[in-house]
């Protein structure tokens, strides 16, 4: 398809930390690889093995070590604990999203995740959400509380169950909103008995 | 909790094959393990590596020659493809599910999977549901077209999109619809600003 060819030079990368929600990860992952996005998984531990926080047991397709980082041009970082504190943990993952967010290159963090963003400075006067409760380590954001907000350069997501609109948002910045409700009802997310949208 | 105690000697098996789809099986392996039911992948090829039909890569708890099929309750297919051809030509899978519907205890199936049980006869007059465009591989089935159908002993649901309300169904069978709608709240599906439920 015509979308999928656009999208054919952009890439997103994952990050998988030891105790990460799996399904936060996995169905970014999942839907972008769906819509025809490059999404490289990057476990930030030494290995690419990985056990997210339900004991799911991943492989990643490289390690951060490994990783020209400058070949992508967004950077997704999934919540979890003891996850988001291991991604928040790994000192050059926090310099390249500042860098990323410096450059206009685009950020995207979901459930406790954008905790991290707001720990580096980065959600200062932006619209973001974040999991219920951690709302005060979210410095300087404007809280929506919706399950998906999108300001400027960063996409925040609210939690695992919000995984599926957080991925389609994702979707829509490369391959435009139509393309992510046309893949949302694909997926029959959010659809009625006859498939269409609800 | 109490409900997690009760549960505790209820098992759950949840069968991978090269091609499943990632996000149906996985999101009921969290959210069975949120809610404290014992949940074992269990890989139908003959190596616990798995990669699913969007190249994620998964290491399952166990492989079906190892197991000890009948210290399970419930049998869960995801759907995907070629996944779901593959766990169909299982034989000694199909033979498990038989024996499972005969003796009324669980079967699930999700997306494509679900005509698995269909081809086994096991659908006939039963309320059921399917990814959209499988209906006339449901035979025998009375098809609701809902993300989750409940029908006796046997749970299907719709697709990639409908995991949540599917996993969440399969908690309930354990632990009853106030704890599982109070894991959706806990996950952040379908919650409204306030956090409740919508």
């Amino acid at each position: 398809m015509n979308e999928s060819h656009q999208a054919a030079d952009k890439k997103v990368a994952v990050f998988l930390a030891d105790g990460c929600e799996e399904i936060e990860a996995l169905t970014v992952v999942d839907l972008l690889y769906r819509a025809g996005i490059p999404v490289t998984t990057v476990s930030v531990s030494g290995s690419t093995f990985v056990t997210g926080s339900h004991k799911i047991r991943i492989t990643a397709d490289t390690c951060f070590h490994q990783l020209d980082i400058d070949s992508f041009d967004m950077l997704v970082l999934p919540g979890g604990m003891p996850g988001t504190a291991n991604l928040a943990a790994c000192a050059p993952l926090a310099e390249a999203v500042l860098r990323f967010s410096r450059e206009g290159k685009q950020v995207a963090a979901i459930c406790a995740a954008p905790t991290i963003l707001a720990g580096l400075g980065l959600l200062e006067g932006k619209e973001a959400t974040c999991y219920p409760g951690r709302e005060p380590d979210m410095r300087g954001a404007i809280l929506t509380h919706e399950a998906v907000a999108v300001s400027g350069n960063i996409i925040t997501g609210r939690g695992m169950g919000c995984a599926i609109p957080f991925g389609l948002e994702i979707v829509a910045h490369y391959l435009g909103a139509g393309a992510a409700a046309a893949l949302g009802e694909n997926v029959v997310w959010n659809v009625g008995k006859d498939g269409k949208a609800l």
